[in-house]
């Protein structure tokens, strides 16, 4: 998977039947330093993120595995809200210290 | 999933039997500006996107999961045309105002 | 899908043995300006595309939906012979006019 | 498969129901000349890898092929813990010279 | 699929079940011109290449699809070991010719 941050949304009326009522976030990569990287995704998002909020993105057919997607033409995924990332020269994100 | 302009379309008589009546677009692959990329796909349409149009496309076995494709030697998909784009920063992009 | 010419054949007798039969050709990657870029494939080929041809290669799992090759270990075939590519700024390419 | 260095971890409580249980390491890719090559993968571990410990990555939907993962929307996965690495120019890697 | 030359194995005895008994080769990509490119693949091997072969990788789910391997964890194999690669301009290589 990869780290990402949630950077906005796309909407669409005219698309595959099966995609209806599917949530799409535009989400950047982010580096090893946590810094944007060149390259975005267009995810499907079950879990809610909220914008700025770093997540973990899968793609290829492992986004088709979030839930009720099994059938979707999709070929990425929002699976998690990240909580912390932890390397081993120290903390580099923390969700909570993002509040204070 | 990412966000590709529509860029003209490929025809083929000589192919593999189940791709007969699947038309074939070109999309360029834009960034998180709307700005062209080197990279375009050859993208089977089922949606009816028309030439300029954003899309969101999907590749891998994801673009196999649009309507009547699941034994298509398909690798991309257009599977949504793009009404809006908004980041964090504005809206980067809206059908609607293409026209106006 | 990618836009690719033909430019060559691999041969192999010690292989896995549902590649038998299986034809391999080199195919080399096209921009869209029909420019050769870096980057190449052994495609499996079932639709009989000859030396220079331009094709559409589909890769990953959805190569392996050519007819008779969903068992084989195969991650790019030939899924069309180009008639034509015409972009928003004209014919790019027909393969009639290839011989006059 | 790729070769990668076990350098931090990813928590996250807000996720994919299926992934509850998961544990996700920050891995970095190393290149053949076992060097730190831009771009990480988060990856689920199932082996026990520790901290700084030489793996094995599988991506794609190979990764779901670890025990228990087949449903889970995991893109990337440690499916080995590196003993050696042999090269025909000599030993890159042994993980027990790494404790001596 | 690619054309990659083989340099070296990879063992380990901490791994997915599944995995025991599965030849690991280091395996370098090799452009169309025969020349080693930055890249390297760990694969698995059911053909029993040797050093320095010349030989057919897939990648992705086609690498499951070699024998006896479709529920295992993997992401490349080895398909075929390379007799002969003809391009346009000439024979780039023939396995009989490297031992004369």
């Amino acid at each position: 998977m990869q780290i990402a941050q949630v950077r906005g949304t796309v909407t669409s009326t005219q698309k595959e039947g099966s995609l209806t009522g599917v949530k799409f976030l535009v989400v950047q990569l982010l580096d090893e330093q946590g810094e944007p990287i060149p390259g975005y995704e267009v995810a499907a998002d079950t879990v809610g993120a909220g914008a700025a909020e770093w997540v973990l993105i899968s793609r290829g057919s492992g986004a088709r595995h979030i839930a009720g997607a099994l059938e979707k033409p999709i070929d990425a995924a929002v699976v998690a809200i990240i909580d912390t990332v932890s390397l081993d020269n120290g903390l580099l994100y923390s969700k909570r210290q993002q509040y204070y």
